[in-house]
């Protein structure tokens, strides 16, 4: 990263950031003032679908990215949904992974949680990560070293004085988001029917589901996998646990979340979870289990209660299958 | 409602939602800035909690109503939860219907979905309704008689030039928004497993599920119903279906979606689903189904096309029991 300006990269993106909320947000009101429609291309199932305004986005953030950096890379969902491999492309040459508009289904249906995402990676690590979901008011922004923000006034977490500890009884007490996700398929022991187990499992009453049971204080899918993080950033998801999603789904909010002090590793548990080393999540695997920032108690460090919640997590779900070539 | 001031009543109402949404944010920033913590208590479950943010607003709510309205009637969550019985409470008197901070859990968590959640509802019906979400920017407001509107410059549903059908084959295509809620006993057939085969049936690629599953677009859950219901007076959630929640939860989000063109009806599928007349759900009744509003297509009104999709998901859903005294 030596010859790289991390502060004037930071500067553009956050701009960046904000130019490509405001084009989400101009095409999110010509709909509602009726001067617009949102036409919808099916990808590969009936709620995989790709606007307009996802092209276009993804469009205005390259040329500005490649005029302003030429000999960076440039990963983005639409460009890349087009070729024909699904190769992990990122390498240790600086490159911008970027979802033009994540929650393609909520902007469709005028939910409020769709927003750009805009990340910068240097060596398969997300230094830079921008979010801004327009019609939330919510900006997010991070830079290796710098901390996350929100609105750029406002540190993540949330609460910081002090973090708040992790709960030893956790998940119960928590706040845990997952996504249903595209794949519906009714296939016996498939990767819906897992992620539900997982999810009962998380939901029901402690000492329930032969002792899988986790209590949690809630359940919360908002159909994007960005602010899933970016929320985790905040301190508000204790817990996000999610696969199947892709690089630039993940890209700017791990490095919001990382900048707020959370931990990012895979979903999937390993044979023995309980002991495990705890590794970071890689960027491109489809996989991810996010754990808030938490302060320290009781003799137990911020990390061992995060990596104690991690464990708790991998005891109540099941292993999914998100393979892909390249990873 | 002869000698009833509406014009005026709603002024008042739209004014106290403002300013208990102030107390709301205030009381988040308080915690934000270190400056105070959230104390919760259980009530009936370890996720049934409140805090005294509940309390303060509550009782600030009740006194502005009680002063500027001595002869209306007052029912709010946290003075009722103090008494011993579950009766419902509100008859043919102009009655005030309060949820102080609807989305408890969210709010001790700081998760931006928390609301103060006022009705007004005179011989049954809800004919004013005040949502206002701070942290989210989002104040939601109707009156009898002169629609649904956010932020008070934006009429709902938010796409309405014009209102879009319904498809067909709806539930496919559909925003499908639901809650875990609170009930998390690990019992066979229990209302828990009761709702998860409910979403999983509406969830799942059309054909799955011995015919049952639904295919829709998008699986959401905020953890505050009235949340749902604005984001169905959005026209954002096509359809919201839950059991277990009570009259202030739903009494304000109710009359936004009325005015706003949706339709309210009950939960649990009656034995006839596919030729029952559809009744305006009862607002006591803890049992809910939601959908929004409809534009008319091919020959079908937007009434006829809300009906067809109630139906369609009465087919997929399980009969849920949250019987009450007095309903």
């Amino acid at each position: 990263m030596a010859d790289l300006d991390l502060d004037e990269i930071y500067r553009f993106a956050i701009q960046l950031g904000k130019n490509a909320g405001d084009m989400l947000l101009s095409a999110a009101n010509a709909r509602i003032n009726g001067t617009a429609h949102a036409v919808s291309t099916e990808k590969e199932s009936a709620v995989d679908l790709v606007t307009q305004t996802d092209e276009d986005v993804e469009a205005f953030i390259k040329q500005r990215i490649l005029s302003m950096y030429p000999d960076h890379k440039f990963v983005g969902e639409e460009s890349y949904s087009k070729g024909n491999s699904k190769q992990y492309l990122i390498d240790h040459a600086p490159t911008w992974c970027v979802d033009p508009l994540d929650g393609t289904v909520n902007y469709i249906h005028l939910v409020p949680f769709y927003c750009v995402s805009i990340g910068f990676v240097v060596n398969h690590e997300p230094v830079i990560g921008i979010v801004n979901a327009p019609f939330l008011h919510q900006l997010f922004s991070a830079c290796k070293g710098k901390g996350a923000w929100l609105n750029e006034t406002q540190q993540l977490p949330l609460l910081r004085n002090p973090i708040p500890p992790l709960r030893q009884e956790a998940p119960k007490g928590c706040v845990f988001s997952c996504e249903w996700g595209k794949d519906r398929r009714d296939a016996r022991d498939g990767n819906l029917q897992r992620k539900i187990e997982s999810f009962v499992n998380m939901a029901t009453e402690l000492g329930g589901r032969h002792g899988k049971g986790g209590m949690v204080h809630g359940v919360r899918s908002l159909g994007s996998a960005t602010l899933d993080l970016a929320y985790c950033a905040m301190g508000s998801f204790d817990i996000w646990w999610e696969g199947g999603c892709w690089e630039w789904d993940v890209c700017a909010g791990i490095c919001l979340l990382n900048e707020a002090g959370g931990l990012v590793t895979t979903a999937n548990p390993p044979d023995d979870f309980d002991t495990a080393e705890i590794k970071p999540a890689n960027l491109g695997g489809r996989l991810y289990l996010a754990i808030r920032a938490a302060g320290g108690s009781d003799g137990e460090t911020g990390r061992q209660a995060q990596e104690r919640t991690a464990r708790a997590v991998w005891r109540r779900v099941r292993t999914l299958d998100y393979s892909r070539p390249g990873v």
